[in-house]
């Protein structure tokens, strides 16, 4: 038996072909545009899932369940997202079942940052924590929350937009409509955003010869920073004390064991990174909540996501194998 | 049999007797100074529990169990606090033992606001809402959090600390240390501190008169809103406001069903603060986080957390009434 794990991010797409013991075979990462909508978006993610099988001599048959996670809030019963902030024209479109069909194969839909915590915490930094926050830094920012050992959905399956709680409520627009909140403060784009104002400001940034065609990505600045630009580090530096301030109410209302640092922008510059978040949220926490608490970035790399869709398809295929030696 | 449930605010001292189905045959409110430290507080909340029996006729030997809440973040396996910003003195003092020494009856040591929580959702506004969290807005302000039917402790005990969390990193100095959080924005003393400042920088407000002694409580300022006074009432809707940004970062983060708003000054003012919290709850949280909440005032009054003190001593108390039945 086999399964897939598919992350659809802002910006990339990943695939994983895993076997029952979550052993990853083969891997696609390939650049994506979540902006492009759902039709033309999965119809780029069928393409790359058979990619993944054909280099590996499988077919669809050969698959028992195939997990799926996005950038946005997820109603798991529903499967689909509703008015996901980075995700404009997927809001109510039944990505579950239009997958599902187009595969004929059992489909999960998760939040990317949920599949995230349960990756690092089945396979990853998090093995054995009961309370864990995955905070997922890329384009936006979100977070999976694993409490008790399981993901905290809420009520009606919106949990973990950690991308809009307000750190400073006279800070910067954000893309929601609100001032200062994280995502507008501490993620990729946030990032990018600050840089091209300092460029178009005059500053005489290194960075700029990146922008030759007037884009400039969270992951440009993030390299600028690791190659030694000391402007391309303050951004970085300040992205992180903004996280930092974030994590540290969150760690003052949740209590949690340990959080845990993912996404492009993370691995990218690392501690210039985690060490502002890191300072910041050992300032800003209550000693009693914060006293056991341990900040670790993500192992699993690239693949948290991806490996939390193979958690979510294993236990899909799994129950779908008890159910027919019941029958 | 009985039990008696007991609030410990950091500036009031609630006790009830309540019989096995829950209702209050008694109660006791009196004014209290959490600050006095263990020992002489606990020998004042002594004499009220016994002032409470003999009003009632009973004695210690008719009482099953006693529930105790405190306005600090409690470790309940040890059953004290560890470093309660607004308890001074209190840290690692061993109160529920030290009470249950004292009157050989079986105790329990919570939050005050994770037992409002319960208590709205055993007996107040709260029946069947799974997802809830309870805001205690007093001296300092607390959060109690409920999720799927259960209070949510964390990883050590300490969750619901949400008078620290940042809404500005700029803002007002707070007594954790640090700047912008809400305890320091919407609190009691938050109210009481802003009055102070603008009588001293000369405003001419009515409030001022309540200033003769040199102390003002923000129980004072939002008396003086609820009369008419308009400076005092520009304060507490600020302070609402401040408390809708925080409500509404928590909102996006947790997505609860409801969110029940209790303590002191929120009874005192009503609509005049809860409207400005709904207004801003509103437009600062996602709308799929959003769509089904419910933003209620607590309905038990300053019952809220002597309720679910009421709640845990009764599970108390049944647990060992199961347990001598086994014997």
């Amino acid at each position: 038996g086999k399964v897939v794990g598919i992350d659809i991010g802002a910006t990339h797409l990943t695939t994983v072909l895993a076997d029952f013991s979550a052993q990853v075979l083969y891997e696609i990462d390939n650049p994506f545009d979540v902006s492009q909508g759902p039709k033309p978006g999965l119809a780029k993610v069928d393409a790359q899932v058979h990619a993944l099988l054909e280099q590996t001599g499988h077919t669809l048959d050969g698959i028992q369940a195939i997990g799926v996670g996005v950038p946005g809030p997820v109603v798991a019963e529903r499967g689909m997202v509703i008015a996901p902030p980075i995700m404009p024209g997927w809001s109510n479109f039944p990505i579950r079942e239009y997958l599902q069909d187009l595969w004929a194969t059992p489909v999960t839909l998760n939040n990317d940052a949920e599949l995230g915590a349960l990756g690092e915490w089945a396979y990853g930094v998090g093995r054995g924590i009961s309370y864990l926050l995955y905070i997922k830094v890329g384009y936006g920012i979100g977070a999976g929350l694993l409490f008790d050992g399981k993901i905290y959905h809420g009520a009606t399956g919106s949990a973990g937009e950690i991308g809009h709680i307000t750190i400073d409520s006279d800070g910067p627009l954000c893309s929601c409509g609100n001032r200062g909140c994280l995502g507008a403060m501490a993620s990729g784009r946030a990032i990018a955003e600050r840089a091209k104002n300092l460029i178009e400001a005059g500053y005489n940034m290194r960075l700029g010869k990146l922008s030759s065609n007037g884009k400039i990505s969270g992951l440009d600045v993030a390299s600028a920073a690791q190659r030694g630009d000391t402007e391309a580090q303050d951004i970085v530096r300040e992205a992180g004390d903004n996280l930092g301030i974030a994590l540290a109410s969150l760690v003052n209302m949740m209590n949690p064991q340990m959080i845990v640092i993912g996404g492009r922008v993370t691995r990218v510059v690392g501690d210039l990174f985690l060490g502002p978040v890191r300072q910041t949220i050992k300032e800003r926490s209550l000693r009693v909540a914060a006293q056991d608490l341990r900040i670790n970035a993500a192992v699993l790399g690239h693949r948290s996501t991806s490996m939390g869709a193979v958690v979510q398809a294993l236990t899909l295929a799994f129950y779908r194998l008890i159910e027919e030696d019941e029958e």
